[in-house]
């Protein structure tokens, strides 16, 4: 099971939720990821090198080195010490042609990649361009507390099916809904393989009790 | 075979050219389609009205009725008399989830639905949101009159397969590098089954006679 | 004073309220035009054409009679019989150099130009750029029914020395707020040459009553 | 004057340059900053601290601490150690009103702020939001080597007195055409504070001796 923790742009401190993952992840056999803004990335990825916890970009852009101002570029994204990215998150929709760049662009660089979408049939779509996994983000449940388990379970199990369908090495991670291990586990007896989750950790008193906990029944 | 005349801006004139599409389509068993700017359409879709020819919009927005201004509601361009819509062409590029929702604006009123991309992963992506077909358009070929049975056709193969895979029932146009009857039979037998053309016709010095030399061979 | 009002994509009938236009603009002193989505503006300018009302385009696009799909010509905008257009409105927000590249497209055809901007400083900056006018539109008070005068007169006044400071040949439009012929007056009084308004007279029960009453007391 | 340095997502090594850049303003009066990529922004900052010049970011957006994912935050740019950021550059075109947004968001936490336009109608309307400064950048020059001086001489003039004409107290920055210290005297012959330049240093095989020559006549 995947926890990735998406930091977004919360005042949290970054380098405090790095820490707290590392001696997380040393703990438990889940993978655990953190995805800070770009301008944090290297930080945090310094501060999970050696460590069991991983560090991921929130966005790559469909471009090669060269001429592009404002632009997260792969390369410096796994330069800077991160094994994956995040991409078309609802906050940051991307046009279908340049989530194919940017997975292309990823894969380049060896990170993996997970492509989020609102339904089924978005992460479907979204697996037909060969990412590592996709992770399904019901728009009405994303920051609600709402477990995904109680308010649209069919959502996690129609997503495995869709993406099973088009290609059965896309892993599947439940992208909202997620607050506790509890939920965590329901995502997993879902069919999820992984979970995308943002202000149960970034948002917590206490990240590391917070993030202790997604991962105590794994 | 569906034959797709998009008129993009070109600065042709719609009605000539609808009232060509309805005189050769009269005379085949293709289906004959024009897609004029949305400004022309209805004007397009009362030329082609009881005639074996049809009208397309160019673009439809993901959008229901109510507030939106200078979009195109889908709606509207059903009660204007188009029997189906482009969507995400090279030149109109969407989000995914805006495809996805595109795709479901036009199946809410009865409009057929023919999605673009650049290559097979991306058409295999659209095909996993449900139109009714895809226009795979290698943007190199765009316009340059190179027929894609000489310049690349592995893409239109590809495509069809890759779909296939996705979705049996979604047909696969070739949207590129098609400006004779001759490339129009190529397509067929590459497996695709549409062409999706605009400049063979709406940039030509007859296009009634253009329109007639593709669909000769069918 | 300018009373503009847009249909956006509301389930209105676009034919009658251009003709309501046309009888409520013969009998008063104040400019009426109607921006019906671009799908019906060919319609509606040809039953306006002749009359004291005219027909308004809700976007143009900034590109040139050629290769653009899914776009809206300015010279098919003026061919169809539309004496101006809506640029930048909040819910068809446009880039710097695409406001730029609209005004002029709308220029090159001889189409009037009202952008759109939320506060004083972006209209003063699309004045700018060289319209025939701007609407400031609080987006807090779009569709409210709440009055502009009432709920935050100086935005109108404050745009109004904003964009005289930047081009005084730049007419300042009132573009929220505006339900009925006091708030008309209002906005006049706080030196505005012209309202947009929309659901005020679309989602009338009677818009001809509507746009009556709102040309009333000018 | 100001020399900015847009390192791009160029294959050149950002702290290298930073030393560079340390260096050469400890030798000159003009203020010289650089700008690299987000995922760099910090490390660069770290060694121009304490320096003669100075970290610039290359995009900041218009929100606030929260729900953004794959967004640059200004507050975490200026706790990176950034003194401004350039803002809709002709390769990260923004919306007018998320200009408006990037520029408050800017001033929120004290950065500078260098609004690109590629007219001088747009750089005034840039002007109209309140930045620090305005770069105009005819797109046609753009990486070409060709200064601006003998290609285009009037569009900094031009420049200079239309933003004057909005706001006198917003420089004007020529921002294409300059590879030399020569291109940098002719501009601030032609009126502008600043010049902003990306391949002439990233791309020099020497960019520390490139820097040097920009700011030696100055």
């Amino acid at each position: 099971m995947f926890v990735l923790v998406n930091l977004k742009t919360y005042p949290c401190d970054p380098v405090a939720v790095a820490e707290a993952a590392a001696d997380v992840a040393a703990d438990t056999d889940a993978r655990v990821a953190v995805a800070p803004e770009a301008t944090d990335l290297r930080r945090v990825a310094t501060v999970l090198d050696g460590t069991a916890a991983e560090a991921f970009a929130q966005h790559v852009d469909p471009v090669e080195p060269g001429s592009n101002t404002g632009h997260t570029l792969a390369e410096t994204v796994a330069d800077a010490g991160a094994t994956g990215t995040l991409c078309n998150h609802s906050e940051r929709r991307l046009r279908l042609d340049r989530i194919d760049g940017a997975v292309a662009a990823a894969e380049r660089v060896g990170l993996e990649t997970v492509v989020c979408g609102n339904t089924p049939e978005q992460v479907a779509a979204a697996a037909a361009l060969g990412p590592d996994a996709v992770a399904v983000e019901p728009p009405e449940l994303i920051g609600t507390g709402t477990p995904v388990s109680a308010a649209d379970p069919d959502i996690v199990e129609d997503a495995v099916a869709a993406v099973d369908a088009v290609d059965e090495d896309v892993s599947v991670f439940c992208g909202a809904g997620i607050s506790t291990g509890e939920d965590v586990v329901a995502a997993r007896d879902l069919g999820a393989e992984g979970v995308l989750l943002a202000s149960g950790v970034a948002k917590a008193d206490d990240p590391r009790a917070a993030l202790a906990d997604l991962v105590a029944p794994l």
